[in-house]
């Protein structure tokens, strides 16, 4: 495939108790790798498009050992720097039925943390690129790396690069002074896709729909307010979750293109393997799809059926082929043996 | 118990990554064995039955691996050779919720394609034998195996055995130029019992019932049309499965015995640990409670129930007593912990 | 907190496969220690409260085993002996959906069952002791272990100490000549709090409520009968506990203080993580809440919430804080990430 | 191969940290089956010896594992019984370099520890016998064992079998009021075999040799003072080992026959995987060269072979086949990898 | 024992792939905790001393990980707080024959690194203490835990507490502008045991012996510098390594008390199982012993066979009892299996 | 680094079972990648060289699991084609101590065995190519990989790219009707390099040395033999391997230029971690030595030494640096912790 998607982020380390253990338990972790743009990055190799993927890694054994996950999956690396410093890092315990699974950073002092603007070339990361995007967690970090979310988008911006932004609003990372409703406006008004959920909108754009929670009435209302403030979006994908426990999710995406209005389809998913890095794989199914031009209803069920097949994924990243998304987005008939 | 049933088949090693990992994520994999017709005899003897499993198997420590498998579960591994040659495998990817599982087999060219009939000394094969079970597996290899299966057929049916025939319908195996449709139906005119699901009528008989999908109705005259075209079977099992997610199954058979037609309980189960070798545990079940003299709805509620729990258990084959499946198929309170 | 509770028991070390493995299918026992007195004394430690267990250990590794794992619970183990002989152990197979698990005692013959009562220093064991905690175990093991449970009951009552008996009926362990019901009612007779479910009531006391089987009516009367016949009892807490399978149970408790009757909130859980041990933490979470003086319907849902916590968690003993708690007690919003 | 060996002794779960962990520090074990006189059947089955294997064993899933586990090595169980009752177990912490490993035996009580010489059908269990082989752990275990013990010396004696001793002595064993001393010369007065190490000798029998520890003089007088005390016996192997750490040990065999007194060759294993069942290894070897009529110097050699290539072998038994055996006992170039 | 040691350091969490795996190689963790100071602390706990860790530990689930680490060893706990922040991390990669291994240290910005000497109450820390233990680490994080060090030393002193001193020098943490020359030598100043390296001497004091290196005039002339330099030492204690590979390491000790200089037992550890925590081990061991009283050949031994213990257990620290350290001093017969 | 080097053979899987099991004891496999060329490829690129492997791999997971293994070392697979079919496997037994190890193949009938000189396009696969390195295993498969091979040494020779050849004999795949001495010869007389040992050299060439085995008389006269046959050859690398156990081994290389005949170091291993793919490491770090213009005597150190550091890491591949080589070659001290 001729396209290149661009995302550009933190890629982390995740440290998790195996199985339903909790942290004060482990004995070891199983790890992989992740970060909101890195696993869009993945995702979206995974899915035939080339992705390149633009972050600084520490220099030794545990930079290697990230850049050789996102070698691994296909993404293409040519612009990922390599400086003295630490990896950032998370915890994770794993949710199980009533009890709620937590995320602990440790990723303050990060080498990407102290990356700034300059130490980018862009005319060489941005180089062929059909799309950028980035996520609401770069200009959360600290006060560099909100600069260097903003000239990022300035300088996709200049070259006519289509730019999504997933708010991905994280209220325990926006800690260096500055707010979420202070930066992300900016950011999204330079932007053609937005995606978000109920949550990102109160925090960063103090918006919210009307009517009950989830409905179809709240999801036009919310819409209306955000594409009407946000002229610039040529659309609006809103992502609705209900959790019934830490195994039981429920999954919509409702996208707004000013022309149509449509709901995906809603996935019922009892048997969550990882929620982590679902999000991020709506964002890539969601890109793959308007980048082949699909229409409105079948992008946002392609998206849809990527976040919902990630539910079933160990890891942070969406290891599903083309085939698979449009399979589960075409079927009725779920989780039959194939042999 | 003085019962002695015969199976014929080959017997593969499974190689399974952890957990819900997929294929391309493993770092390694679980292996245990398994093939439908030595799951049978495997279950069979765990029910206290003497069974015999007739294969060839590899020299060299692969083979005397599977050989182990056999005799660990007590099965009578007399009839087993070895001849130089790999053995047959198959690699595994478990479904979880919306995703669906997989199988790659990677047995072409394996030692049992290469078994031919006269490499079995036949009555030492049936010696004492009460029953022999065979499933459409066999013949759908090679052309090899196809004969090796017909002659199975014939020398137990000259020695008054008692013939059970799972269809067990692989569509990817038959590539050797003869459909299942020219084969199937010669061995199921030679069998007393058979047992099937609606996709093997329709591939092996193209037959399907009336009426909606798993109804009453469906199932009798799905029925009927069998017992009508194969006047030599007494007695017709339908299996009926329908899945929600790849952990979430519901499972029930119709018993036609020309006489009484019967539906065992039906079994809804919502934590799926290990799909593969269900069908095969409701066979040995039936097996058993027919050689045992049981009533039809005995009959079909203990395999049933064999099959219920076999989904609980990891690996191939079904771990199980008799009192543990005769206390489910007698009960409705489920799962309490005994002790 | 000043305050401090006493429990005393037999501590095990448990055994199991990991995952749903069968014990036939083991090649390796996943260990954690545990026993219902202990138990409760972990979990009290992690909400806070000083826990003294009192019990015999064996000299050598697997007794200095034992102790660490009270030691990292933070539990005082400052009146448990060291003598020659063996631990307790238990194997455990977990259920899995239609199939029970089960729970293999070899505790026959421990260092446990032959403490005597004059082994103890009763001033030290119940030093500055507010409450004291006691199983039906420890009476049912041995004639030795029933003298032992009788004079700490005895001990505790002598210094004013509050008491609670957890039934915890085990009816394969009353293999000594003398029953439950000849021992249980008169250690009941001298305690302040007494929880049991229908089947402990049944088989201790001889009584069951009038109604259908976890209706009010039936609660409300069975709790009046017992504490008409124990005029002692300042309450009776009631455990009603339904499984659907092996993977799914509904659980609540009913509390009677004489003045109000309460139901907890009910919890239906859908993905049980470990079963065994959430009847202590019911008993630890109702005694925090009274310890803590919550009115009546706070401190049923308190242990409720512990409870339901608890069969999240793999292992004996509650790992959750008082928060934790608090937090599902109070709230519809189950199984977030919190990130 | 139409020889038939007996043996009879107790079948015993181990479990073992994984790697060099202590026993303290140990959060799951490996578990595995062995006691000595079981390897030394199970040894001769992978020799292709007919070996049968003479117990009881409790009812229940762990007795039925433990029967599972011989049947997986192709021992003949049809003389093993099932009884209610605890199974024997051994803890152990594997040793690493200048620390000593060390096991824990949990076995007292055990169902075999209660076995009584009427309940051994004797004439079913020395069947087509040619060998009958026995440590000096039966009678270490308590009266009953040690009268059972006896009276399988007699009965095997009665038949004209052939017996072989290993003295195998644990002092920690003998503490039921009787020791090695009294019981074991009457039993090695009735044996053919005797295999025995300078310590065992010491114990059971009050000898030693004379002059420096593991030189030929010593080896001589010492064989000199068995043989003449014992004049039934037909051979004498006695074992050397000497370890200068728990990985290194030397290890070699002295063998007097009364015409020829042989060394074998010394192996000095470096990288010993699992030192325990190594001495039943060689008794295992030794039978196998007897039975095949091998002369003195072979027979000890192979013995010798035998016992190297257990230190290599996790577990209790020696999973090797005669060709491996005779490969080493050969060759001077070790440890090439074959491809 | 009445003797109480307080030691004063950080606590890490160690993150070690499993095996010999590089760190590139990883797809897991194996975790336990350490730090020179807190090692020293739970050996000593393990040799029957009380002994109190003073530090800060994070708050949340990583610091409540780590506290439950210094509880199962039974180490004092009662004088470390709690803070906001992280935990110090560090990478550990096992070397293997001549492949090295290495440590990555995460610890920048941990909540030690913050802990201030006013954060201390010393009456509290050193109620009862007998001896004050500190390595060379704590100064070389950061200026603050320099004061924090040497506020340490001077409350100790001031209290009359016996103080010994690790050099431990690690030249890569020494990185905020001022070096181990600039510091050590007056914290040395003011203790009565100094326990070093020849590295350690060399960066820290400028000092070497003359003669060949290891040689008993080398440590002589190396430990009369040591001792003129630095009047107020009652004795020094030199440590001395040869490694031939990363499996194979000497290690012996040589202790000057002006009045006796003695070398211990040297140790050729041929199969090291974890090098790290080592040199704390010996300083346990050296400390125990000065407590006991023993004279110096008998206190250098005891130290060295700590120490050689240690290299054959995995994890930072020794546990191991002291009459395993006495039989190990005092044998020549190495890694018999007990039983 | 500008050099591109293109190697040309089979990736296969390999299933080992973890530790020092044996095949028939394992309940799972650890896997890997690797197979002679791609080990060299790998080995290269983490010496920074751009590689780029030739070959054919099974449509599928497997087929993309193999491929995500060269991408993760960062090998170039632009030229590597999918097919369907099945992927070449190998099952590995690691030996220990006296105890050899084994492979077992199972690569018959694989994709790569099908795969055709024209399947390729030879001006793609070799541009920018400075080397191209091919082994002995490739022709030895089948015809139609001798013809493939053939074809690749006349295309790169036509190209006039550098040339080295690993005999690589493997006595047991040459059965195809066509034995190693048809066919080698004419291949070493395309190539510049040549590298064997002295087993390689007996049987595709029927030369030996004269002098004692390992000796300098007798490398010297087997390479002159060599040399003189072949005089396309710029020079011969001959490797010489001892081993005392499967854990010891020794080894050393000998480098004939014509003009000079060197000896690399000679390394003693005692621990040897895992000795597949060592030779392919010499081979590796020769090709990069050469490429950089070494004179011969730090050529064959710095393969040697690469050599050496294989032994030490799990799996086919040499995950080493440049830097850890050379340091390595350059020192005396081995195994020191680095931090």
């Amino acid at each position: 495939m001729a396209r290149t998607v661009v995302t550009l982020g933190e890629l982390m380390m995740r440290l998790k108790p195996p199985g339903k253990l909790r942290l004060r338990q482990a004995q070891g972790f199983e790890i992989c790798h992740g970060g909101a743009e890195a696993n869009v990055a993945v995702s979206l190799a995974h899915l035939g498009v080339h992705s390149r993927f633009v972050t600084t890694l520490p220099e030794g054994e545990l930079g290697t050992q990230a850049l050789r996950f996102l070698r691994t999956h296909g993404v293409d690396t040519a612009s990922i720097q390599r400086r003295p410093g630490r990896l950032g890092l998370y915890f994770m315990e794993e949710g199980a039925d009533y009890r709620s699974g937590c995320v602990i950073y440790d990723r303050a002092g990060s080498v990407f943390a102290g990356m700034a603007a300059e130490d980018i070339d862009w005319d060489e990361a941005f180089e062929n690129a059909d799309w950028f995007h980035m996520s609401g967690i770069t200009p959360a970090l600290c006060n560099g790396t909100r600069i260097l979310a903003e000239t990022a988008i300035n300088e996709a911006r200049r070259r006519g690069i289509r730019i999504s932004i997933d708010l991905n609003h994280r209220e325990r990372l926006w800690s260096y002074g500055i707010g979420a409703c202070d930066v992300m406006p900016a950011i999204i008004a330079r932007a053609d896709t937005l995606i978000a959920g109920r949550g990102d909108c109160l925090a960063c754009l103090d918006m919210d729909g009307k009517g009950e929670n989830g409905s179809p009435e709240w999801a036009a209302s919310l819409s209306q307010k955000v594409l009407a403030a946000y002229p610039n979006l040529e659309r609006f994908a809103l992502t609705i979750r209900a959790s019934a426990s830490a195994d039981e999710h429920d999954w919509q995406a409702f996208l707004d293109t000013r022309e149509t209005q449509v709901f995906s389809k809603l996935y019922t998913m009892k048997h969550v393997v990882d929620r982590v890095g679902t999000g991020d794989a709506f964002c890539a199914g969601l890109i793959y799809a308007l980048l082949e031009r699909q229409p409105p209803q079948d992008a946002v069920n392609f998206g849809a059926a990527a976040n919902c097949l990630k539910h079933s994924i160990a890891g942070d990243v969406n290891e599903v082929m083309v085939g698979e998304v449009t399979r589960l987005a075409g079927t009725t008939a779920f989780g039959r043996l194939r042999r």
